[in-house]
């Protein structure tokens, strides 16, 4: 399970960015906490970082589940398919909402297969 | 802990149709991200998404650690409860969200004994 | 790792006391779900909930991979610096935004700490 572990650091560094950018223009741009709104910008920046915190939570524990009761090596590349997905996602979204389309495609695709084979393996595991 | 993986997983099945639903209102009364609000029916769907986070939160290591601590059987029909109540909270708010109130009484009661039973648990290997 | 397993639920009876700030603020200042705005006091106690899940998606698999792969008890401590750091965090912002710095923090720094050591220890595992 060491490679699972390694990439859900990874994705946790990757979205720690997201986080980091979200304060960078909330800075930049003045939007006075608690404001969640006021800068196109920054609300891009800030809708990035919560479509990740949406997707993490399906995320972290299926990749765990996965690698557990199917295959650990599968679960840790695909983890990294969700990994590639959320980068095309955030960069695209920060310059333009209408690109944020094929990243979340490449989130959404490894979500659902991480979390489906998560819930078959465990299955399996319990009639077997 | 197999029954206490597959109820994470129908829990995350369950949150995935919530955020597919938030989604579709987003498309069907044109609210452009990186927009939050803007018509009513979206943002119902939005809360129901991001409440049911806000208890996801607290849900899936307490059930975790009720399981793996105290017993996986009852954790798991405890995560039950969790789906039932989340259903009952998502189906209500969408329609109007004064009825969310008896599906969210069912999530804080079942994530409250999962949270305290889970850190009694873990208390009391640490002791014994 | 029951000392991380403790600290795992210290964190999460934390959140739940914001949760049920934010909530009691909606009601004391009469903001009608689904708004998430209308009343500053509100709005703070909303904003110390979601930075709050904001920081726990990294906390929680962090604080993890760290107690199993170097050191539960300095795990746990970091965890515990965590949670002070969240209660300073709060009780700042509820009263004015300007002092949610320190516990901010804080918060960003057992984080860092946890979620790099927890990396380290990963792929020292995988490797050795």
């Amino acid at each position: 399970m060491e490679l699972v572990a390694i990439v859900i650091g990874i994705a946790l560094l990757e979205y720690f960015w997201f986080t980091m950018r979200c304060g960078s223009m909330r800075g930049k741009h003045d939007v006075a906490a608690p404001a969640m709104q006021g800068n196109p910008e920054f609300e891009r920046a800030f809708r990035v970082q919560y479509n990740t915190i949406e997707q993490l939570m399906i995320f972290i524990p299926s990749i765990v589940l996965f690698g557990h009761y199917l295959s650990a090596p599968i679960a840790a590349g695909l983890g990294l398919v969700f990994v590639l997905g959320r980068a095309m996602f955030a960069i695209g979204y920060w310059q333009d909402p209408s690109k944020r389309g094929p990243g979340f495609g490449l989130t959404i695709l490894s979500n659902v297969v991480l979390l489906l084979g998560g819930i078959v393996g465990a299955v399996m595991s319990y009639a077997g």
